[in-house]
Parts: C-alpha cells; sequence; structure tokens
C-alpha cells in the first residue's frame, strides 16, 4: 500500500475524491502502527466537519433482497439529488474471510454510478465486530461528501446491535409471509428497527405482503411505545419492480425530522460516540495485557493449567485479573 | 435466592439431583460477588470428574423447526438410553430479556421427562455472549449425570461462533428449500458445521429435500478438506413424524468415534478452555478500569470530549491506554 501524508487524505475528502476515499479507508483499516497513527490524525481533523447526514443501517435474513433492495433504493436516491455510500458488516465471514458485499456484482448498476460509494466488508479479524473500522468508514465517506450512509448487516444478534449503535434508522428487511413465519422474527429486533420494510411486495406475493403488513402492526401495537415517541412504522416495497420506494424515503425523513426537533437526533449520536469509545477502550485492554511482560508470562501459566483441567476458568480469570489490579493500584 | 454451602452442591450433583442442579445453575448466574466466589469454588471442584459426554450445538434461522427437533430427537436420545441437557445461547435478547426457551412448554413432553433438563438461556447481560454462563452451566450438567447436551443457538455471527467454541459436535439445521434459499446459507457457517439436517423432510416438501440433500452435498464439495479429517455430512429427517434421527445420531457418534480415534475430541476441548479463559480476561479487564479511580477519572474526562466531538474516538482510546501501559509498568 502506498503511504501519503495528512493533507493528501483531507484534501482528497474535501475535494470530494473517491479514489481517495477508498485509500483512506484501507488506512483506517491497516494494522501497522505508522498508519494507525496517521489515521488517528486524520479522523482527528474530520471530526471537526459535521455535514448533515442520515445513516441508516438495513438488516434482514439472507435470501429478503437486501442487496437488490440497495441497489434499486440507492439508485432512486441519487435520482433525489443524494450522494449514497454503502458499508457492509459480515459477523460471519470471521472464518472464511468472505463479505457480504465481496461479489460487487450484485450492486452492478449502483457500483458504476459517480454518486455512489460502495465499500464490501474488512474481515477477517478473529474479534469480529469491536476492531472493526465499518464506523471510522462512514465518517471518511460522510466528509467525502455521501449524505446518505447505508450500512448492510446480516442475521440476528452482536451484529445487529453493533449497526445500531452506528445508524440514525434501523431498518428491518423482511419478504412477505404466514403468521408463523413472522413470529420467526426476534421481538429484540422489532422493537430495535425504526421502520420495517417488506419487500418482494410484487406479483403473486402482493396479497400476503398486504397481510403481512397487518399482521405486524398490530404485533407492534403490543409493544410498549419507545422513548423516543417514534412508533416502528411499516412499508411495503417491491425492489425488482422499484415500487414503494417513496414510503420508504418518506419513512425515514418523517423520522429524521421528528428526531431533530426533539433533540435525539443529535443525542444519539453523541451517546453512540461514547459507546463505541468504551468498546475501543475494552478491546484495546487485552492488547495491553499481551504487552506486559510478567503479565503475559502469568497468562501463560495459566492457560497451561486450564488446558490441563488443573484450574477451572472462572479461577484462573480471577487469578490473572487480581494481579492486574495489584499493579494497578500500586503504582503512581 | 436461598444459600447453600459448596457440599450442598456437590453432593447434590453426584447424587444426580436436578433440582441441586438447577440452583447450581443459579449460583453461578449471580451477579452477587459472595455467590461468585462460592460458584468459583464449585466449579473447580467439578473440573475434576471428567465424565464421557458428547455436546452438540445447534443452530438455524428462526422458524426451521429447532425446538421440535430438539424436543423430539431428545425423546429418541432418552429412548437409547441417553440423559438428555438442553441449554440455549439467545444473542437477541440483550434489549427485551426474552429467551428461546423461555417458553417451556414448546418442549412439553421432554420437559416432563425425567432424563431430560431444559434449561432456558439466561439473558439481559448488556455484555451479551462473552459473560453468559451457558459453559458452565453445561459442566455442571454433565458432573449431574447427563451425557448428552444440546446448546441451541439462533442466528448467524456472533453466537453461532460462540456456541461452536463450546461444543464437540457443531450442527446446522434448515428446512428444504430451492438453490436460491440454499446460497442464503452463510458459507462460514457452512464451514463450521460438521453435520446439516434438513428437517421438515416430510409430505409435500420430502422430494424437495431430497433435492436440497444433493445440492448442498454438491456444494461441500467446493470447500476445502476440513484439518480435521472429517466432512460434513447431510442428512433428513422429520421432526413432525419422528424420522431420521438415526441417520443425525449415527452422524454424530461417527464423528465422535474418528475425533476420539486421533485425539482431536480431547484436544479440541483443551483449546477451547484457554480460548474461553481469553474471552473471560477481555471482559474482566473493562471491570479492573471501571474499578481504578484514576482511570476511571481520565475516562470520564475524555468521554465527554468524544461526545462533543472534541476529541475523536481513535485518539481518546489511546490515550486511555496509554495510561493503563504507564500504570502496569510503572510498578512492581
Amino acid at each position: 500500500m502506498k503511504r501519503y501524508d495528512l493533507d493528501y487524505y483531507i484534501n482528497g475528502l474535501k475535494s470530494q475524491n473517491n479514489v481517495v476515499l477508498a485509500q483512506s479507508i484501507t488506512l483506517v483499516e491497516s494494522k501497522r502502527s505508522s498508519d494507525q497513527e496517521l489515521a488517528d490524525q486524520l479522523l482527528n481533523e474530520i471530526i471537526k466537519e459535521t455535514p448533515s447526514t442520515i445513516r441508516i443501517g438495513i438488516t434482514g435474513t439472507p435470501g429478503v433482497g437486501k442487496s437488490s433492495f440497495i441497489e434499486s433504493f440507492g439508485g432512486y436516491l441519487i435520482e433525489q439529488g443524494k450522494k449514497v455510500a454503502v458499508l457492509a458488516i459480515d459477523p460471519s465471514s470471521q472464518r472464511t474471510g468472505g463479505s457480504i458485499l465481496g461479489d460487487k456484482t450484485r450492486m452492478e448498476t449502483l457500483s458504476k454510478n459517480p454518486k455512489a460509494f460502495i465499500r464490501p466488508s474488512a474481515s477477517g479479524s478473529t474479534l469480529g465486530g469491536v476492531n472493526n473500522r465499518t464506523r471510522e468508514a462512514m465518517l471518511l465517506c460522510e466528509v467525502a461528501g455521501f449524505d446518505t450512509i447505508i450500512i448492510e448487516t446480516v442475521g440476528v444478534g452482536q451484529s445487529e446491535t453493533l449497526v445500531n449503535n452506528m445508524v440514525d434508522f434501523f431498518l428491518l428487511m423482511i419478504q412477505p409471509g404466514s403468521g408463523d413465519d413472522l413470529q420467526g422474527i426476534k421481538k429484540g429486533i422489532m422493537e430495535m428497527a425504526h421502520g420495517i420494510v417488506i419487500n418482494k411486495a410484487d406479483g403473486d406475493q402482493a396479497k400476503l405482503a398486504k397481510r403481512s403488513k397487518s399482521d405486524l402492526l398490530n404485533a407492534l401495537h403490543l409493544f410498549a411505545a419507545s422513548e423516543t415517541g417514534w412508533s416502528t412504522q411499516v412499508e411495503l416495497c417491491s425492489a425488482l419492480e422499484k415500487k414503494g420506494f417513496d414510503a420508504v424515503w418518506q419513512m425515514i425523513t418523517a423520522f429524521q425530522d421528528q428526531m431533530t426537533g426533539n433533540g435525539l437526533f443529535k443525542q444519539n449520536r453523541s451517546d453512540q460516540n461514547v459507546t463505541w469509545f468504551e468498546d475501543r477502550v475494552n478491546f484495546g485492554l487485552l492488547q495491553q495485557l499481551i504487552d506486559h511482560k510478567e503479565l503475559m508470562e502469568l497468562q501463560k501459566e495459566l492457560k497451561v493449567k486450564v488446558r490441563q483441567n488443573e484450574l477451572s476458568v472462572s479461577k484462573a480469570t480471577s487469578q490473572l485479573l487480581n494481579r492486574v489490579r495489584q499493579l494497578l493500584t500500586s503504582s503512581k
């Protein structure tokens, strides 16, 4: 990877150069310590910029048509004068190093549009979620002039929480289904979602989609109202027939207006900053341990005992952490 | 919660008392520090026992029929003379505090069988995965005489890796589907699975299930062989008609025989112990920070700056971690 100086990155981003944007994301993802220092400087410069943007997270099980939706909806947004960046978080690619957007051809039209920027997820980190740099990539996209950021993720659990913690609007995508199928949607995800979009509301499935919508709205009524005052909306769309995008976009802008009005839009982003800081610190603490000779030795010994079932994991953990506590409190 | 002494738990577990088993899991899950100390002692006692057991992880998207399968397959195993414990890891219940097995009626027959033990997932931890005590609960079940442990999880990503790190055999459950649906199965999960079971291979779907099996086997051929020498098997079953359980069980025992033969069964469990230790240490380090006055103050200051976008998260993280490093190295 070729190296540039701070000004190169800053000027490139400010002049909305997509090549420099891609390079700066690569810089931020680099594990080389000199790169990390430069990345830190760059990030510290750009956070002073606060462009007005909307960050949209999209989740849904494989097969519901997230990619097709993003491809078509992204095109629609560009027609409305937006600039659209698409990023991905893929928690399942730990072992294979694969990625959701790895196959760029899945968004062929969008990826060729100069007003779009598509970045596959960087994966392969054994620590998965917390160490990923999607959030930093998002900030870089924003400084480079992209006002609409779409972050795609798959599945349930950790990855959804991770994405929810970095976006303004969290969208759950499902396909038309019967009551039984709908029950498969985890309540936690449904509560997290600001909007649910039923894709594939076309052809034979159009009727089922309408039914699903009313089933969903009924189910949503059972939930306690959100503290933000926003109730989860349900919209139908067809990525195939490019229908329903107006309603989806209106839902998102209505949310943005309401949250901007009551001050929660900004507050949520501030809260997210803090959570992100905490996560990063937690991750970094382990690195400290690795770099500390005595603690590393102790950890090695304990690992041998744990491996041979001589010591329970709980006890080994206590022993190591007690020594860390001693070290932290005995120094000045 | 009523308190007992160490002997009470140990004797109760060894005499295969399911009430004491449930109590000891509650003890291990308790956040009270006196309980945690007792739990540590208990765990350290029981790891010296190494009963011969098989640990099976079952994953699959909601709706594929995991619960019905476990209900029927559990009954089948008990007929073969096994004692079956069922535990769950539910990563998506962070916010709601719900749980996969929360609704015990889903396994009504099995839960009434004295040779079965069913424990819903304890949830509600904001830190989700790593802090859960499913692994400890599993060890307790084993000492209490359960020789077949089934750990149910849902979805993709973090939770599957977590379960894979605590079981011997990892089973992916899917339902019959066309080629397109099968492509929805993440490659990472497919590679992780030791066996894939196509449930609902009954009635109208029997034919499609067979087709799915050959599609899957074709897809699996594309993968590089696993280092363990085991190739992922695919079996059909119907939880509804209680068919195919023999084949599923033969697959699992064949795996166990092969891995025991080449020594990998034991080695895998040792490796899992070490990974678990590392995860727990990582989690505990954050707690150290919270308990340290100076570091807590510094963290507070940095949080304010991060919140107000005065400092990037990267830079704030470096500042805090540098101070931790100083403290750790300046003391003796």
